[in-house]
């Protein structure tokens, strides 16, 4: 359904173009003092018109708490995060509403709701604008698990394109992440990036790319065997990210064509603990983390809609041909950053409380 | 916990040297013929001592069912699995109580569990063998989805190390993917990844590799938006396997690279139904089946446990050397084959019934 | 946490004198016309100030839905449901604040969530006010399954202290119940239910009582045995009502004095059914729906904050008298009868999809 | 489905007269010496056969574990519990393959699992014999909340038909408990239950009663608001007792015709801590306890089957007598003491770990 976690759980709720998207967080513990400055930090580095590569709909995504706070602190509730949709042009995607988007979710929504139960208007509930209720809730958690166990998360823009940042991983402060607008630490590369992004822009056409996040100060010992691991909650809540297609740990993809004396993390004592040379294992070890950085990777395909032209049908079965218009990204990437660091402190937090 | 989804669920229990493994399938529908024998095939398929690449601990995996059902047929309550394990040699294991071993989850059960309490006799309730208890289970629902819902599942070896299947996705039968022991249905290709495994398993090394799963017949409309993607399904069931680093669904991290045009999948209409000219989402738009091929792939880690010297660290802090010994598989990826397909059927089952 | 149901799942939040009550209505079918007049007349009908004997605190409780919707259809998406606190005299409780009411949640809460944590305006969470959620969100399914499963609530109170409704549990239309201000379709009995609470009410005391309800139209096979029986559902809602003490199905506690041979329902056929002569059962047998009407009985303890000097202990650890102040109800029976009905509905509902 | 719990998991399987019943208990923790002699002193509380009062078959019910355990101790994992069938005598019920016995669920097994799929021998999943699984796993938590957490679970027969122990809740030692067959801590009232006991098993007829329990030692903070309360979570698994048809915590349903003066629950001061003068709120105040003893009643009907003549319909339609055969409780309540207690340590077990 719309809720992720089970001892934090995030309940999404929301259209593009409706009046309001929003989350409730359910199970956070009592007494924390809510730091707004910091959850609207993180609601800025995803709005949309940020930047030149960004999407020029203009939303302020000024989040309201209306519950579970009590002088200033929360209680114990269910805390509710509401955004408003003040730039919404539900008529910009008329032209959508009997037009099947190549690589978009129009077609399977229809097919699972029934055709002419879906709001069309700008994706409805399958677009990205409902992660500002993700990043509004996840953001507090972040902040909890920052304040409270010293648990600090770095996602950064490691690849758009062809264009890839190929340094190891590493944790950035955020500063270092958001000194360029593509939100890629390096700022050579990220120069490049934003050159193929603006490329792409100008050709009417769109750009994937890949994140990788870094969370230092797990300590060992979180996760559960079996089918409870961490990794695979760490992938499922990754995988939920729309244009998500690809989730990797560690060596990920890659130790496929190597040898175990090749990636096998070796143990040696550090500071009385247990302490691997390598990290292959991104961290975690048999679905429970090892006290070392956890390191992944999400996958992200370019943006479907694009407005050069596509065949594609319609519902009532022609084949039509499309341009679409409307606002939309050129590339996400970059705006999903704090996406990805949000649902890994869901992710954490949920295991840690 | 040890639970795999919402409305039919598997329960695994078990330890890789203790008395048994098993299962308890629950919310299987009532009334279906229980076919032991394709059960029985698919604990072949996966059980150990079955090759020349596997690992030579010789167990039967003769499965027993004892519940949920009456006459030969399901009644709806919840079905048991048991398998004994004949073939433990606990003694072998003995030099591991006090050695975490590299890249293994020894040390981390510690941290998770408490020094002292971990079965660390091959392993435990880490090793791979509990899966033969999924795999029972799991054959069940994949054969119930195939003559119910006319969904058939296709994993196969795609690479192992450096050798690797380019041609595209595409179902194969079970016998073209048995032809050969390593479970890759090219016989050139599968030649070279077994000899690669045999040069592995002659330098007490072992080998990585990537699985492929084709699952077809599955109608548009199967999944939910948001936090229950039917993507992010398959991503948590895979990567609740052991030794899996990666998840990667349709054209997975290759489309990072590429652009909107290249990539995106246009509609066309074929036997009246909206069908797309190629598969890049692999089948899922959305989070949501749209009736094409659902293709993923899955990336393994070499075995961690090798024959090799390696450096690593005591229970009681000392630097130590260790050389394993014990049965274990030169590369898990041939016997992974069944493993990834009872997870693709129950995560699919799980969304049909 | 806050959250109840499998399929259909209501999340609540807000608090008594926040600034909001609301919830999240999800997996809710796509498609469906949703009647606001309806919901608003469930609402009105638990609101406060709706007549004498309720509290006078007035509310108009008008609900705001603003997700979920398009062109006035649902649409499969979560549907959020929100109503302001307009009426709130938060300083009016101020009194409280360093008090443990006599069996109230106070003490409990501050337990739970730490000392200093607790919203202590009007009960916080912990106050009824929070039901209105509940309501608006649970009358959509009512009204649902009214009319696609033709399954209609009928809940009307039993009791109020001593006076009690002797006739056998039946359907009785809205009209009938609503025909006074109690909500007892027996003119006479209602009648002196009323005095029996204007009379506590004259003498700053409070009443308890139980409402029964009987759901018609429920099919047989409704329901899952062992750990998801129906009957359990149903009794696990209603103990999440507040001053809710006791929950019985059918024949209920009087049954346990009784021998088989009186109270075994025996079956006869009717219409081609099996159909059952008598209905001790309450159309439920081994957790699952016999196709006769569901019937329960919910027990309510009186108001647990009254105007009359108790005597109890403050925050400090002081023993303290307590004259309480702020408005509240002599009894909360009358405007629990739409909880009742909302929360069979979820539960209903939520096998039903 | 057939699994209770959040933290603590408990999943059932097994029939009547198959081969075994069990249970799977997930999420206990590691480290806990298993102390098999108390979980078999459990299940011979529960066995059959066990006394006069009680059904003839005769199983030793000696448990099986064969998972989670490392030399004598948890380790974390899963821990399978198993019990055979050894005196099943299915043939003993042919004659019920085509009847539905009145206030059974046979007929509602039917409607729920289609026709002709149901294991009828002994009831199959609905006899209450799968609670001897229920019991293996849950005397185990019941033993850890003893040792670890003090707490203490006292279940005792209140009422037998007409008769009835009219002294207030109070803790009893298991030898007060049990110093009579009919568990009913007063050896005159006893006596007199024993009595009528035997008197509807000469009337080959069957009676109900009431169980009483009293849990001490849990600490104030337990338990959560709204959806989620302690009681609510206690009412739930009760309800999932075969033949019980209502619970009432504390005063329950007899509050319903009091005061708030009469009923409410002042605090004082008791060794630093607020402790009510009274007990009405049955230990739990808000959904949370309050540090008091937590006391509860469970109703019981008369067992279904009874030898007398009844008049019911067939499989196929056809109104039929019916005068059961097979061995059956005349009362099941002195043996589901035990399951009482069970499921009260399975509730408070899954709220503290």
């Amino acid at each position: 359904m719309n809720t992720i976690g089970k001892n934090i759980r995030l309940t999404s709720y929301g259209e593009s173009h409706g009046e309001v998207v929003g989350a409730i967080l359910d199970g956070f513990p009592a007494g924390f003092v809510l730091d707004q400055d910091f959850i609207q930090s993180q609601l800025d580095r995803r709005k949309p018109g940020q930047s030149s590569i960004a999407t020029p709909r203009a939303e302020a995504d000024e989040v309201i708490i209306n519950s579970g706070l009590f002088n200033g602190k929360t209680t114990g509730a269910p805390i509710h995060f509401q955004l408003k949709n003040t730039n919404a042009k539900p008529k910009d995607y008329s032209h959508l509403k009997e037009v099947y988007r190549p690589s978009h979710a129009d077609y399977t929504y229809d097919a699972r709701y029934g055709e002419g139960n879906r709001d069309y208007r700008g994706g409805g509930r399958s677009s990205a604008r409902v992660t500002a209720g993700w990043v509004a809730a996840g953001a507090l958690v972040q902040d909890y698990i920052a304040k409270e166990n010293k648990i600090s998360i770095s996602a950064y823009v490691k690849q758009i394109g062809a264009v890839k940042l190929e340094t190891p991983a590493r944790f950035y402060a955020v500063e270092e992440v958001d000194a360029t607008i593509v939100r890629c630490p390096d700022k050579a590369i990220a120069t490049q990036m934003i050159a193929a992004i603006e490329q792409a822009q100008k050709d009417k056409d769109s750009l994937g790319g890949v994140i990788e996040c870094v969370i230092t100060g797990v300590p060992a010992g979180l996760g559960n065997p079996v089918f409870d691991k961490l990794n695979a909650a760490l992938g499922h809540a990754m995988l939920n990210i729309n244009a998500v297609k690809g989730f990797e740990l560690g060596g990920g993809f890659e130790m496929s064509s190597k040898r175990g004396s090749e990636v096998n993390d070796s143990f040696e004592m550090k500071e009385g603990k247990p302490f691997t040379k390598t990290n292959n294992s991104g961290g975690i070890q048999g679905g429970i983390s090892n006290g070392m950085d956890i390191v992944f990777r999400v996958a992200f395909k370019p943006t479907a809609t694009i407005g050069t032209l596509q065949s594609t049908v319609s519902t009532s079965g022609d084949e039509v041909s499309l341009e679409a218009t409307g606002r939309h990204d050129p590339c996400v990437v970059p705006r999903a950053v704090p996406i990805v660091e949000t649902l890994a402190a869901l992710v954490v937090g949920d295991y840690l409380v």
